[in-house]
């Protein structure tokens, strides 16, 4: 992050000579904590239209304006790959967000599963989780993110057309699943990922039994959420993703 | 880890019907925090032996005593795989440890670099947290924790057969390095992770010009430092490591 450079996701179209609204929270990031003003000049993107070089035009306390100068990098799509995962403590919900954002994951999809702790997912948190993530590691796209549901309702609603690469902890140590890469499926697809305890026995007899479900292994240690979350993602992308 | 039981790492030999003594931070979680006693039974392994059942003979305060039952599974070197990071936030720096632990690393190396702002890596703080760590993900063996050296002197002592994999965040989204896994190269190997202030020119025109250093993207997105290194690892796990 040498080349660090002030970014910050607008919801608005970006064109050129545009003027951009920022609001109350933004003008005091960026003139309060930032001492940035009138002058300034940072990358601003939208999620559509790719990443525009903007100066700032007017500096206020409650808001401020930008000018929308010059395209930077265009708008590319997100690999088709979702991330389901059952939230866990506050902290490490954030956390597996964060990094969904920065591996690049289309879609962040929380299951509740017989063995989920924390029921109560906060999607408006995440989102604005996900917001500060795309700012922060130069994201083109935002990731949706959709309101929590029990894993079996997910698993009902399903599109057999996407797979699903399981990341079978028990799988795990004792090469039941297929192991990590010759296990993946190409898009569309979903990682999934379980919760701190585990799978319940009844779950795990469901995801074996469906058609679009995998089991893989990652290894013959026992990964925390997190870890499996971004292991999983990564050689998701290094095989079918965007980091080819 | 639905199967989870106590894992105590214990550095003593391991044998049927060998006596193993607890010091008393292992007689406090055993018999004060999960309320163990007499004839309770756990996993020990001490990184040499493999993994064996031990029951509890006496429990005291100060510590207690473990009766080697018989062997669970056999001793499994680890890939040979180091990971050379840049120390950052003492939270951020346990983290890593503990991902490193997870993902098989044999060595744990903590460079120091121009852009690196912790200076201060307590290896004997790093190593509790290997213990810990491997307690917890069932890993056979733990990795080595060296001290902190600058980064210029471990390239300068390096072993020219070791090839590093530089995670280079500028080859990100430029495609500067080659693209994931097609850039990795097998054991013996080393993952190199930057600080979060990234590589200093003076250290990328060095590593650039090293034989034994490939530069690596790991797609578009600018990934944190402990996200690069689990993404690193976790690729090479897969194609070269102890996922097969």
């Amino acid at each position: 992050m040498t080349t660090a450079r002030i970014r910050l996701f607008l919801d608005q179209p970006l064109a050129a000579g545009q003027s951009l609204a920022l609001d109350e929270g933004q003008a005091h990031y960026l003139f309060g904590v930032m001492r940035e003003g009138p002058g300034s000049r940072l990358l601003v993107f939208n999620g559509e239209d790719g990443e525009w070089l903007a100066e700032v035009s007017h500096a206020g306390r409650r808001g401020g304006r930008l000018l929308c100068v010059e395209p930077v990098r265009p708008q590319v799509a997100l690999a088709d790959l979702w991330l389901l995962f059952a939230p866990v403590k506050k902290a490490r919900t954030d956390f597996i967000v964060e990094k969904a954002v920065e591996l690049g994951a289309a879609r962040i999809v929380p299951v509740l599963t017989d063995h989920t702790r924390s029921e109560r997912f906060r999607a408006d948190r995440a989102r604005a989780h996900v917001r500060e993530a795309a700012e922060q590691c130069g994201a083109l796209t935002l990731p949706e993110v959709v309101e929590a549901a029990p894993l079996a309702q997910v698993l009902a609603g399903w599109d057999a057309a996407r797979q699903i690469v399981w990341a079978d902890e028990s799988a795990s140590g004792e090469g039941a699943g297929r192991a990590g890469l010759p296990g993946l499926a190409g898009p569309p697809a979903a990682v999934l990922i379980g919760p701190e305890g585990g799978f319940s026995p009844a779950e795990r007899e469901r995801l074996r039994g469906l058609p679009f479900v995998r089991a893989v292994s990652l290894g013959p240690r026992i990964l925390r959420a997190e870890t499996a979350a971004i292991a999983a993602l990564a050689l998701w992308q290094a095989r079918y993703g965007d980091w080819g």
